[in-house]
C-alpha cells in the first residue's frame, strides 16, 4: 500500500465545511457572481430551500469564509460576500469549473440516482 | 450584480458526484494512498459505515471515476483504484490539501456543530 505520510485531519476538517452539495455550489456561485442578496442566491441555486440556504450561510459565516453585511436602509438590506479567506478557495473553484466544463464537453454525465 | 455568463450546470453535475463529505474524502484518500482494499479504506476513513462506503464506491464506479478489480484468488480479492478520469481530479485534490494544511497551520478551525 503506497501510504504517503499525510496527516489527513486538516483535509477532513476543511471538507467538513466546504463539501456537501449545497455548500460547495453556494461557494461556487459566490465565486462566480460576487456579493449577493439572499433572494438572488435562491434564484442562482435552484432547489435550495430557505432553511438550508440560511443554515449554510450561517455555517460559512461562522467558519470565517463569508461576510454578512447589513446596510442601514429601511428595510435593512443584507448582502453576502466571501471574506479574504473565502476568496482563498478561488483556485479550487476555478479548477472545479475547468474539470466540470471539460468533462461536460466530453459528454460525461453522472449516473442517474 | 456581477453576473458572469457561466453555464453552472456542468459544475452542479460534477458536485452532485464528488461533493458529499464522505465521497470527497474517499477521493482524497484514494489520491493520497493509491489502490486500496475495502477494509483498508474503512481504516483510512474513520467513521464511515460499511453501507455508506459500499454505496459511494458503487456510485464512483458508475460515474467512471473508480475501477473495481477482482483478482481470481480464493477468496477473491477486490481492489479499488481511480480510473484515468478519476485521476484527472489530481490537481483539485492537491489544491484541497494545500488549502487545508495552510489554514490548519494558521490555526483555522471549523465551527463546532
Amino acid at each position: 500500500m503506497n501510504e504517503k505520510n499525510v496527516s489527513c485531519c486538516p483535509v477532513e476538517r476543511l471538507l467538513g465545511v466546504v463539501s456537501g452539495q449545497w455548500t460547495a455550489y453556494l461557494l461556487w456561485v459566490l465565486h462566480q457572481n460576487g456579493p449577493q442578496r439572499f433572494g438572488a442566491l435562491q434564484k442562482l441555486i435552484p432547489g435550495i430551500s430557505t432553511k438550508v440556504l440560511t443554515e449554510r450561510l450561517r455555517m460559512l459565516e461562522a467558519s470565517g469564509l463569508l461576510l454578512r453585511e447589513q446596510a442601514a436602509t429601511i428595510p435593512p438590506q443584507v448582502t453576502y460576500s466571501l471574506t479574504p479567506r473565502g476568496l482563498e478557495l478561488r483556485a479550487l473553484m476555478d479548477g472545479l469549473g475547468d474539470v466540470a466544463r471539460r468533462w461536460d464537453a466530453e459528454g460525461w454525465r453522472p449516473p442517474v440516482r
